[in-house]
């Protein structure tokens, strides 16, 4: 019941605040035998990294990760893995304005309810910054998966901005610093987002994540559905407002004849659909078509606009946030959404062979 | 982990399918001495109940609740609450064609695949009839959240008709069949499902449900967010396909300043919000502003219309789902949504006081 | 996280008061396919039943077990197996003289002093009759234990009189209404429990249980272990105060060299071991060799003899507890060890075969 | 569902190996405001501390622990305390031999078989080193406990020799390298144990655990006793065999007269026990009266003298266990044990409060 932790058999809990000494979490329920270093697990922590480039963060952040536990001669156990990430670039002077005001937007307030005290160092246990440890966590289910099955993400919409799905291009996701499937898009969204960066401004987004490659009857009703489960682990990364699987929203306008995907027999003499606006799911298992789930991220809560607030106090104020801040926090989230995605597939392979064998 | 529970303190498990001898919940957790009777959980069962207008499946169910255990003398124990409804309408013959061929966008085939086997009868457990357990274990919940904390639910899409906000009236939505706060939609959605339900068809819908009242501070970091729990609670109802929170998708669309709400010092001198983008949750921990949650159910797959399908022998075939079924599912899924929601909660006020007394 | 929940991929709810209208359980993670039917169920279930002999409470409880949901055809589906007992000896007159008073030694106090309000009627929900559902979700367990595991319990000690584990006969268990191993000890039962019975006394008593078959590598470090989560199994039964694995407490007078197991290759070139003094558990992980488990019931609480007490109004009084009592419960709990002992195995058998293949 | 979990609202994850880099612990659940330093933590590592004197293992370890995460200007706030244990003493070399032998009555056979690996250095995760966590997880617990609830554990029995209980004296406890309570005792294991040293052997040894202020009415039916849950805790315990209760196995012996604990009206007018046979818990909730728990702990299986076993080709050989081993481990469960009833006491103290306020 722990409420730092997910998943059932696979099952991860983090730990640590974004100005603390470091960050890391526990991954239990690994299987034995899985070749992991910490080049496996770094690969994917540098896509999230901060400092990239002008659209991320300038906070400086080498991500070193360190395996702690669980792991021998190159390979795992079966017993809990700890990494640890230390945190480096603690200019704490940043954060100076944020100690006694609720910053707009922002879990200032709602931590400081809830607990009575908060750690307002860049946002201490509610910063984005927590969601590297998730990143680990999704190099170690990837692992689970195997090479069968693929997931991949990409940033579809920024602001009013929308890619043409027509033009979508897994390969140029890496070929640009959105994360960008639509080489048409890319131009637009860097001038956009040139613009709010120079304001001081910030933009929402949204995220697409896909996995190709598993199987048909992976997920569980009524409660440990394959989309619950999914729905919760996206919806637990920062900022993130709404999510959908397939069809998502879009659903309420279809009829069922449309909506329906129907089906045939493959040339394997295999069940197939003629179509996916399921998302790869149904009845909370998956079908064996790609598993499609997008997300949507508000806009980070620091800007340097100045903002009307309270502060500890009770006393009204206004707040600008300086400080080294994401213009679209969104861009960053698509290698976390890639790493939830991972672990929630990885625990339900773990769970289904649990109970069927 | 049982994949048929949800809730940490106040737990709910559901059993049961479409046309076994009954369906039910066991509800654990609930605190002692809370005044609960059958006649408490039947008005929510009778909100949700099939066959009470031209617009829902014209199945006949009573869905008569009888408790057998968990109170005494009208109090709750502390003890489990076991809660029974009796399947009196089991007319098989209906789904006879269904036996062995997969229907387009149900479950038929995902269960198949999970687990080999699968009681047909009605859709056997994944029936959306799982989902009056669920309005049964709502009403207990709302008996922890007591008189402060409202819950209401409404309808606001059918199809392409989206209802005007500004129309938005809770005190119609009790005046017509569908819990459409805005008049003016009522008589457009019975024009557009009569002729859905004429044609054999059926149609998606979007939800939204609002609590009023939750104080700030309910809620938890990091994987037990209230607003992750909600996103899982209303994306395991069936035929759901998204889950928003506030502003939801719209953030993306969203600046910073758009989207975070203000704060000032209110009459009281507590801390207050001039808006509610984030539909009362901030960092997974209520603001103390309404708490509001959308969610799309797609169109049911049983349609009037053959669609191409495969049958369990791997044959190329066609379906008509014929029965009684309902043209748009999403409007019984009003009061389903509100129980979610009260479950939730109540599951987070006990956690809270748990934690922080 | 409910109270009222054990298991973690084969997970068991039970539910029900003494004198309610019925008591039961639901069993989730069951793997499909399985056959099962109620005569299998209810097999187990008359070998705890009461008023079997002068050796038992004289309730009569038809203890008919009813399959609500989770198969279908006679097979497990993987959905939810509910199973309901209905109570139908409920001579609540013979209670009424506990409505006020608590027993010594019985759970009526602290039960008040936790909720406030207990159902007094036959103990509520800490009456012994409880054990009932978990014998019947114990016979669901045997059958993914399959054949190849066999479990059986004894009695190996009544009061004073302990068996001569040398004339330990397995066939000899069900000659006996004790399920006594030692044919020699059986007249000494007979004549010492008569003697119990005629006194309105009672006497406590050890228990042992064997799993025969279990393979090696089942269980888990550190806190998922096989003889943590059996010690928490067995624990949590009625009048239960100790629990032993192995040498249990005997291991305190053991010398190294005395308790560690010696191995060998044996003739199928397999690691085997000389002798057996760690009851077939190693780091919380089988060995392969027969678990042994053991655990002390006391004497019921519900005695003929006045005994000093107050009752709820806190005043100083007496109490004699009438109606009709197991002389000796721990005679009936052998079947629910048995059954705790089938449920923990199964569970661990489906664990390990999900995150180990 | 970790297995390296424990535990519902206030839950710990334990991690790390014997001769890793590092092993630690992340406590989840903790209430905010506590004050908490490493101070605090260490005063209790420091009794569970190898190499204080020659009835220890002369492994040096400096069991200096860091705080990591959760607390905040010396308060916690919440959220996640992660702590951190280097391991500084790894010398390697003296377990050499064990690379490929299993030592009887260790994990090391159970290991290989559940996982096909193990990390052999100094018995890795099965190692007792893993137990300074469960040490340091109990120094928070005890800061939710508060000063009203006092945890006290001792050594009773050592071999055959066990204390008489008529001299029972707390303040003799740290008088003595045993944490004996019993004065005249100690000059007699000094003999005896510095003999078992000598020979390279090992002995069992009894530890009693004592919780006193603790109200009545926290536990919970009915898989959620209290003592079911000590039962676990205590299991869980490297090399336990056996756990009490009150009068525990003795308990078998007893009639309901001499077991049953009268009542009467105290001096304040509240209900009070004549004696506690029940060790402080009746129907798994606490009566107010002391906590009292035993638990056997098995000796040794690292020991001097040549044992018969073999090895991970299969082949039959012999092995002795060098290195710095204890000869009776009892000694440093004693603060492991006390460790743990602090957890659960924890625990069930913020789960009664989350249930009934």
């Amino acid at each position: 019941m722990s409420h730092n932790s997910f998943g059932h058999i696979f099952r991860v809990t983090t730990w640590g605040e974004s100005h603390g000494p470091a960050i890391g979490c526990v991954i239990d329920g690994t299987p034995s035998l899985l070749p992991i270093c910490e080049a496996d697990i770094q690969t994917y922590l540098d896509k999230r990294k901060p400092g990239q480039n002008r659209f991320m963060t300038q906070r400086q952040e080498a991500d070193q990760v360190k395996i702690l536990s669980g792991t021998f001669e190159g390979l795992t156990t079966g017993t809990p893995i700890s990494l640890m990430i230390e945190n480096t670039d603690q200019r704490s002077k940043d954060y100076g304005d944020i100690k006694d005001k609720y910053r707009p937007g922002h879990a200032d307030y709602t931590y400081m309810e809830k607990y009575g005290i908060r750690d307002y160092r860049g946002g201490g246990r509610s910063s984005a910054r927590e969601t590297a440890s998730r990143v680990a966590a999704g190099a170690i289910a990837r692992k689970i998966l195997g090479g069968d099955i693929q997931i991949k993400g990409a940033l579809i919409q920024v602001g009013e901005h929308a890619i043409n799905r027509d033009n979508w291009d897994w390969a140029e996701v890496n070929n640009n610093p959105f994360w960008c499937p639509d080489k048409a898009m890319v131009p637009v969204w860097e001038r956009y987002l040139d613009d709010i960066r120079k304001k001081g401004s910030s933009i929402g987004a949204i995220i697409e994540v896909h996995a190709m490659g598993l199987p048909a009857g992976i997920g569980a009703p009524i409660y440990g559905k394959l989309d619950s489960d999914l729905a919760a682990a996206m919806m637990s990364i920062n900022a993130v407002k709404g999510v959908e699987i397939g069809e998502g929203f879009n659903a309420a306008r279809l009829s069922g004849e449309e909506n329906a995907d129907e089906m045939y027999r493959d040339d394997n003499n295999n069940p197939a659909f003629y179509s996916n606006h399921a998302g790869g799911i149904l009845g909370g298992i998956s079908t064996g078509e790609d598993i499609i789930c997008r997300f949507a991220v508000k806009p980070t809560s620091s800007i340097l606009n100045p903002r009307r607030t309270v502060d500890k106090f009770g006393e009204d104020t206004e707040i600008i946030t300086k400080g080294r801040h994401d213009p679209c926090v969104g861009i960053r989230a698509v290698p976390v959404g890639e790493a939830m995605m991972a672990c929630v597939l990885a625990d339900h392979i773990l769970l289904h062979r649990g109970q069927q064998g």
